[in-house]
């Protein structure tokens, strides 16, 4: 298949990155020609449910050779781990933070079968619950649904993923934080940001977009997509005459030796 | 990966398709969780050009084993084909015919390296172009640049592709006459579906969109997105108790067996 690959690994929220104003959709633009933008979102699940998902979606070292490279695995739950009991999404935040580790560990650690020290991991932090659009959101359906999530909770769980990447040593993207800031911590301001209380809208999804290029360029800008190049050249460069040579595929990212 | 396929293949209008609005993020949406939607597009590129880049992006029939299947490839070109001369990226129209004849058999003949008879292909003909916008656009350059298209040569490029089809026994989306009978078959009605008389604004996409979902719900309904299941079953058929085997990655398609 050629170029290599970025993966969105996370719930309804990624799954949904591909909407109008979608971060997913944003991202595969932005790398086109360089990278392929893979949406493995999976609404409704959580970690526990997800973790069996992903050794599905990772090559093993053995399949590595046939397979495009993942470049950037960005993991992104909480939404529904942070969910109240009795909602059978929740997980507990002592089993979310070792899911996660678990995570970096399959791609990370030598022992893995699916080790794979060149994928860079981005985690990301849930965005904020705005509880009352949550519940105004709940009461309307049929029938009416209790509320399953708060604002403190997913605070916490939103916590325990920066936490999990600092004791990783892989970078975290704190979108409950830049959302949170964004509404200038006005639980009153977030609907501008999210649909439901939970999913985001295009606003939300922009604040995700610059902060995940952001993160992408100060941790890791030889894969940010401004230093990469096009895996078959321009077309300006051709060779008219006998183009085969010319547009033989390439790295995209510029060797800097 | 674990996915399987939609290629989209094609020169800057299929680059251009995860543009807001535009009809690759859009297939992506729809086929979330059931194939990859891929962006070959190669702005500038002509069939000449295309055809040893394609040969890359298909698997050989000995590696078809170890990577997602191509379960469409659309091929849209044309619109640089059918340039004027003398600007390099043009291509005679017998040579833009047989072009894509062999872009088909390549994919379709028992002979080639990359045959794949379960890959449903679908052309695609290229927009009409507004000579108007088009001049200006290009009157407008520093330094200023010729007309290097037009309406009534693009036309023709239009109609070889879907004698290929017809020909060739694959499906085509007609978007030069789509488009031209939204427009009212006004040139001066245009400017609503094109940018600068050569791209698709979000309405042309739309049109391009729709008109691509249409004919796969017709020539190939097996493939069409409300027609496939989740590879990764929705979380409410989750086993919660033993996730494991409840998420085990099953085929897109549903067999009718």
């Amino acid at each position: 298949m050629v170029l290599d690959v970025i993966m969105l690994f996370g719930d309804s929220i990624t799954q949904g990155g591909w909407s109008d104003g979608g971060f997913g959709a944003r991202l595969a633009n932005a790398y086109s020609r360089k990278f392929d933008v893979l949406n493995r979102g999976l609404a409704g699940y959580n970690t526990d449910w997800a973790l069996p998902v992903l050794e599905q979606c990772l090559p093993t070292q053995h399949d590595q050779q046939h397979v495009p490279k993942i470049k950037i695995l960005v993991v992104w739950f909480g939404a529904n781990d942070a969910c109240l009991k009795p909602s059978p999404q929740q997980v507990p935040l002592p089993k979310f933070t070792d899911n996660l580790k678990r995570i970096v560990h399959l791609v990370h650690s030598a022992e893995s079968p699916y080790y794979s020290p060149s994928t860079k991991i981005i985690l990301v932090t849930p965005p904020p619950v705005n509880t009352h659009q949550r519940l105004a959101d709940l009461a309307s359906r049929d029938p009416p649904l209790a509320l399953d999530r708060n604002f403190e909770v997913t605070k916490e769980y939103a916590e325990a993923v920066t936490a999990v990447a600092v004791a990783s040593n892989v970078a975290v993207v704190d979108v409950w934080t830049a959302i949170w800031k964004a509404a200038g911590e006005r639980e009153e301001a977030l609907p501008k940001y999210l649909s439901d209380g939970l999913h985001l809208l295009p606003d939300g999804y922009t604040i995700v977009y610059e902060a995940l290029m952001k993160t992408i360029g100060t941790e890791h800008p030889e894969l940010h997509y401004e230093n990469l190049q096009c895996v078959f050249t321009p077309w300006a460069e051709v060779d008219w005459a006998n183009p085969g040579p010319s547009v033989q595929k390439r790295e995209a990212v510029i060797s800097r030796n």
